[in-house]
C-alpha cells in the first residue's frame, strides 16, 4: 500500500476527550473518530485492524462447529416481553417506535432473536447439538460512554448461541466455546485468562470472563503466576474431542478480579500470587432452559416430547478488543502490533521523497517485497524526515525499513524493529534475507 | 462442508406471505426468515452468499482506489439540519431518542455523516482526490416492506462518497466508480444495463442506474439490442486511465426503464430495441457542493481558498442483490447460482447413506476434491433420496454428483449439471478429470 494513497488522518497533538492509552492512540492514529457521544467511525487503519480480529474470530467459530447467521440490528419487542427481559435493561436499552408505532429495539445482545429462529425451525433432538453464531452491531445506551471503542454505546460484538438437548450435552458446548476463546485470543497474540464471573442480566448458572493482561488495563486481577505462562492448547484443537479436562485445568489456577478477590480462598504459596491489570473481552453463559422455557423452544427427543432446549451464550467484544490490544501493546511513541494483527508487516519509509536515488530503491524494494508475498507500507509521502519517523512509530507496523541518501551513498540500509526500537544496519542482501525469513 | 453439521432448513412447502421467485426461493431454501416486518436475519447459506457478494464488492472499490471506512448505523440528528435535508425522508427516517433525549436517527444513507468526517480531517487540495466507502446496515422505514430482502426496512448497503477540488476531477471520480460498477457486477456473473436516472432526495445534475436483467424483475426496461452483448471494459481496468470514453459509449445506447421510455426519443432502427425485464441494484449520484456547501466542508486550493469540495455517492444494495441474483438465475425446481457466487461448486449425494460402499465413495471423493482445492457440499445426511435430489435442485449447486448402489456396481457416476438438468455417466477417472478441470 502507498501511503499516498491512505488516508490516514494523523493528529499531532493528544486530543482532550481522551483519558486513556487505546483512546488517545486511536485518535492520534487515525483509526477512529467520534461521530455522537459513543458511537464511532472506523478509519481506514482502523476498519483493517477490526477486520483482522472478527476474522480470527469467526475462523475459530468455524472450526470449532458453529454456523454463522447473522441476525438484524433492530428487534421486536414482542420476543423480549416473551423471554420476560423486555424491563430488565432498563434505560441501557435503546427503545424505538416505527412509523406504525410498533415498538423495536436495538439488540444490546440476542438470546431472545436466535431463540425464535431456533424454534421456527428445529423440532427434533436429531438436528442437535447446534451452535449459531453471529457478527453484529449492538447498542447499549450507557449513562457514560467513555474511553472511546471501549466503552462506547454502539459496539460490535460476536455472540454465539448454542442449544442442546439436556445438560450434559450443554457442557460439552460450553467447553468448546471456552477453548476457543482460549484459542481466538492466543491468534490475536494476546493472553487471556479465564475467570468465573457473575451472570447479570443474562442469567445461568456457570458464566467465565476472558481477562486481557494490560498494564493499563481496567481493573486490577489476582491470578496464580503459573496461569501467565501455561500453554493448554494447541493451535489446532479437535472440538469433537473430550475437552473436560483441559477446561479443568484452567478452571483449577486462581484467577479474580479486585471485586472479588479474597486471599482467604487462596490456599497455595502466596509467593505464586500475582497482581496486574486486565480488560473484559469476552463472556460465556451457560443458563440452560432460561429462554427456552418461556420462549417454548421445545425439543422431541428419543425418549419424551417438547423439552425445553438447553442453552448457552458466548460473546466477544470485537470493537472493545481493538482499543484493549493497544492497551496492552504499545509505548510512549505509539502503538506496537503484535505480528498477528498488524495490517502490514513492514513500513518502509522514503525519508527523501523526490530524490531519484531515494526513489528508486524504495519502489525496487517495494516491489521486492510485494512479490515476496509480504506486506508493506510505502511512506512515499512529500513529508519531512522528522515526521515520517514519528508517524511510523505511531501507527506501530513491526519493522521499519528507513530510506535517506546517507544510507544509500554506503549502501546501508536501517531496519528498525519497532518493539524494542533496535536499529540493525544491514547490507542490501542482508535486508532481502532479513525480509525473506521473517 | 458436511451437510449434516450445515444449519439450512428446507421448507417443504411455498410460503404464502411470499409473491415472488426469490422470496420464495430464499425462505425455502433456508437463506434468511423475517424477524420483524421487513427485518430478516439471514441463515448460513443466506449469509455465505452475502458475504459473497459484499467481497466482490469490496474488492472492486479498493482497486477504483477508495479507502474503506465503517461510519455506524445511528447517526445525530444535528449534521441532517446543517445539510437541510433532515425533514427531506419524512417518515422513512426513523428518528430515534436516547437517554438524554439527544436525537439520534438510524441511517438510511451517509452523505451528511462522511461529509462531517471529510471536514475534521481534509483541509488541502493535496489530500485529494479522496474516495471512502464503507459497507454498513441502513433503515428506511418503507410503508409496505415487500418482496423479502428486495424491499426490506434494513437492509445493507455499500455507498462510495467521492471528494473533488473541482467539477472536472469530480467528473473523473464519477466515471471510476460507473467502470467499477459494471465491473464489479460482471464479476457477479450479473449482466448489468447502466441508465440515466433521476436524482431524488440524494440531489444532483448527473445520475445513473444499474439495471439487473432477470425475466421476473420488477420493472420493464427496453433497451438497444447491442447493449446486451457490449463488452466494453476488461476484468482489470486501469482506474487510473482517462475512462471518459468507455463511458461515452456505455451511455450512447438508449435504455430507458417504462416509466421513462419515449419511442419518439429512439432515432435508430426499432428493430434493435428489445424489450425485457430488471431490476435496479446500484445508484450513483454526482451533486457537487451540495453537502460540502451548507455543511462547510471546504478545501485550500493552490489558486484559493475555502472551497466546497465537489462531491458524489455511489451505492449499491447489497442484500437487494441476494434477490436479484436469485431472480436472475432460477427455475421452477430451485435456485441455479451462477458460478462466481455459488457457496460450493460440487454437491455430492449419497442417496444411500449408511451402506458402507456409498458411505466409503463418498468419503473418498469427499476427500479428494477438496485435496484439489475445489469446493463441496457433502449430503451425509440419513434422507430419503428423492428428498436429497430435491433439495439439492433447491439449493442450486453448479454440478451434484449423485452417488447410489446402483451405479457402485456399473462403476459410474452420475454428473448433472444443475442448469440444464443434464447427467453425463462418467468413469471414475472421467469424473475425477472433470473435477481438475471444471
Amino acid at each position: 500500500m502507498l501511503l499516498s494513497r491512505f488516508f490516514i488522518p494523523i493528529l499531532k497533538e493528544n486530543p482532550k476527550e481522551a483519558q486513556i492509552a487505546s483512546h488517545v492512540l486511536m485518535l492520534r492514529a487515525g483509526l477512529c473518530q467520534q461521530s455522537a457521544s459513543g458511537i464511532y467511525s472506523w478509519l481506514p487503519l482502523g476498519k483493517i485492524i477490526l477486520d483482522k480480529i472478527t476474522d480470527i474470530c469467526k475462523n475459530e467459530m468455524l472450526l470449532a462447529g458453529a454456523n454463522e447467521i447473522l441476525m438484524p440490528t433492530l428487534q421486536p419487542a414482542e420476543i423480549w416481553k416473551e423471554s420476560g427481559r423486555y424491563e430488565d435493561y432498563g434505560k441501557e436499552m435503546l427503545r424505538i417506535k416505527d412509523r406504525n408505532d410498533r415498538d423495536l429495539l436495538y439488540g444490546p445482545t440476542n438470546e431472545e432473536l436466535v431463540t425464535d429462529i431456533f424454534r421456527t425451525h428445529v423440532k427434533s433432538y436429531k438436528e442437535l447439538p447446534l451452535n449459531l453464531f453471529h457478527i453484529q452491531w449492538k447498542f447499549r445506551d450507557e449513562l457514560r460512554p467513555r474511553f472511546g471503542v471501549m466503552r462506547g454505546r454502539e459496539f460490535l460484538m460476536k455472540d454465539a448461541y448454542s442449544f442442546d438437548i439436556d445438560y450434559e450435552s450443554s457442557i460439552i458446548s460450553y467447553n468448546k466455546m471456552f477453548i476457543a476463546y482460549m484459542n481466538l485470543f492466543k491468534k490475536m497474540g494476546l493472553k487471556a485468562i479465564p475467570m468465573k464471573a457473575d451472570t447479570g442480566p443474562i442469567g445461568g448458572d456457570l458464566s467465565h470472563e476472558f481477562i486481557i493482561i494490560a498494564e493499563t488495563g481496567e481493573s486490577e486481577v489476582y491470578l496464580e503466576k503459573e496461569l501467565l505462562s501455561f500453554e493448554g492448547i494447541l493451535d489446532k484443537v479437535d472440538y469433537d474431542s473430550n475437552l473436560q479436562d483441559i477446561v479443568n485445568k484452567y478452571t483449577s489456577f486462581y484467577a479474580a478480579t479486585d471485586e472479588k478477590h479474597d486471599p482467604k480462598a487462596y490456599k497455595k504459596d502466596l509467593n505464586n500470587l500475582i497482581k496486574s491489570r486486565g480488560i473484559e473481552v469476552g463472556h460465556i453463559f451457560h443458563f440452560g432452559q432460561k429462554y427456552s422455557k418461556p420462549m417454548q423452544a421445545n425439543i422431541n427427543t428419543n425418549i419424551g416430547s417438547n423439552i425445553p432446549a438447553y442453552m448457552g451464550s458466548y460473546g466477544v467484544g470485537l470493537s472493545r478488543l481493538v482499543g484493549a490490544v493497544i492497551e496492552a501493546n504499545h509505548d510512549e511513541k505509539g502503538i506496537i502490533w503484535p505480528k498477528e494483527l498488524t495490517p502490514w508487516y513492514y513500513n518502509l519509509i522514503n525519508l527523501k521523497n523526490g530524490d531519484d536515488d531515494c526513489d528508486n530503491i524504495c519502489y525496487d524494494l517495494y516491489n521486492k517485497i510485494k512479490s515476496m508475498s509480504k506486506t508493506v507500507l510505502y511512506d512515499d509521502t512529500m513529508d519531512r524526515a522528522g515526521s515520517k519517523l514519528a508517524k511510523a512509530d505511531l501507527i506501530g507496523i513491526p519493522f521499519q525499513i528507513i530510506i535517506g541518501p546517507r544510507g544509500i551513498n554506503d549502501k546501508i540500509f536501517d531496519l528498525k524493529d519497532r518493539k524494542n526500537g533496535e536499529i540493525q544496519k544491514l547490507s542490501y542482501d542482508e535486508l532481502i534475507n532479513f525480509i525473506s525469513t521473517n
